[in-house]
């Protein structure tokens, strides 16, 4: 485990370095007429964020003897898919939420019809940055975006968010809650570690030590999600809470109470820190597993 | 010039191939929780169409001498990201449109959310069936996926439908008028032309002829888009006409009347087909030039 402070360091060293990275992808030159749309697209990309999925393609890059910066088109194109998905997300069909990192979402700033391209815009940049920015053999570079693209579709991200306005209002079983927040949130996690192990060219094990602990922690992140919203207050998170339970959604806290939901969350959270034996253990990842359980926002 | 029917022959064969190459990517297993989301991607991508686009990927990698069956994992990941964009498109916070091909769109069948969703299946699939279907070696793949982002991008269609929600109940310029079907048709296109002679391994001279081929019947297309909104009927399009007037669009025929607007198309299809020389010639290519300044819907 690494020291607090030691571990902070890090986490915003890297979050400094993937959001420069973004900043200049986002610095697009050309044409002014379509201004209005990349300004849509840099308002959420760039309105900070914890970057944790880009961080975990770098940090699974390096468990595996691979260099970051090698990893970083693809850790950049996935805070574009993480961006584009919460953009489309919040619109009124949807979630309809008005707050999100303490600031308007963006419909409410741009109007629905751009944040909907705005969203379309950095789902397609995601895959043409990756494309044109990765200095890794075409045919590594073809792998990850498989990765990618499998996390983020039908059964992987997307196929979790129809779950999961299908189930709004209704009662669900623990088996349903689990399959969607795999896909909703955990896909996207998968991809980040994944992308990672890929472009450093991992061994078989270390792919499924990824596996596990992408599994572990995504688990972990969702329920801490769920015991936030009904334990923490909107100035501390930074987006409504108590939204859940407005909502009549079934949450881990609704299925097992706050008490048994962070007992379960600890038991993923080691899971997921064992899973690290694959890369020889890993001090960062782990240290990031055990902050993700402890997160207070 | 090919005689009449045997344009069509070739044109039935090449779309019914295309069709069914699509209904075969959308055979998706697994998961029944998602199951409205492929059934909605399905009812827009399956409609029927054209399929304009993925004939002229096809059409241009013969032309260059390739194998056409390699061009079509290219082919059908543009024919989704045309049908993605007109789900977006037809969405009431967009041009709120009811009909399309003949049939209720997207959101009236499926809901606003679902339809949203579904676009955004469609854009990511476009790259997931792409990289995993593809057979041409890992480089080639990138190079035509690299095309097919940029022109799907800020800088291609999502760029034109930017400054057409912009231009909404203005009139605008020429210049801007120019753009934005450059962008917002155009775009996609090129990516057909483009990436038909790339998965063949074009010369620099067959892609200057395809860029201008493209950019001929681009215009034209658009052009006698706007004539026929002024001169058919709702029956004969599948779509409602009139909508042009009814949105005070600036169009070609607003701009030029008519007669002018289709002697500048005809204008442009000639380019067109003069461009068909950096290949030797091209009967198909020609006679489908010369089908769309002609065609009534």
């Amino acid at each position: 485990m690494l020291s607090k402070e030691r571990f902070n360091e890090i986490m915003q060293a890297e979050s400094n370095l993937v959001g420069c990275e973004l900043e200049s992808l986002m610095a697009l030159e050309g044409e002014k007429r379509q201004h209005v749309l990349t300004e849509a697209m840099a308002y959420s990309l760039l309105a900070g964020g914890k970057r944790i999925r880009p961080i975990l393609t770098r940090a699974f890059c390096r468990a595996c003897g691979g260099d970051d910066g090698l990893a970083m088109p693809f850790a950049c194109a996935l805070e574009m898919i993480h961006n584009f998905s919460l953009i489309h997300d919040d619109l009124p069909c949807m979630d309809d939420d008005e707050l999100r990192r303490g600031r308007p979402t963006n419909h409410v700033v741009f109007g629905e019809d751009i944040a909907v391209l705005a969203g379309d815009g950095l789902l397609n940049m995601a895959f043409e940055t990756a494309l044109k920015n990765a200095r890794t053999p075409a045919h590594i570079t073809v792998e990850a975006l498989k990765i990618l693209a499998e996390c983020t579709g039908v059964y992987g991200m997307l196929g979790g968010q129809v779950i999961d306005l299908q189930s709004e209002g209704k009662s669900v079983d623990m088996d349903t809650l689990l399959t969607m927040h795999r896909l909703k949130t955990g896909a996207l996690i998968r991809a980040a570690a994944l992308m990672g192990c890929t472009v450093a060219g991992a061994s078989a094990q270390q792919i499924c030590g990824a596996e596990a602990y992408a599994k572990g922690i995504g688990l972990t992140f969702q329920i801490i999600d769920d015991i936030l919203d009904v334990t923490s207050s909107t100035e501390e998170l930074g987006k409504p809470v108590g939204s859940d339970a407005e909502n009549q959604k079934t949450t881990f806290v609704t299925l097992l109470g706050v008490e048994e939901a962070r007992r379960q969350a600890q038991m993923h959270t080691e899971a997921a820190v064992e899973a690290l034996q694959a890369f020889g253990g890993d001090e960062f990842l782990e240290t990031l597993a055990y902050s993700l359980l402890n997160r207070k926002k």
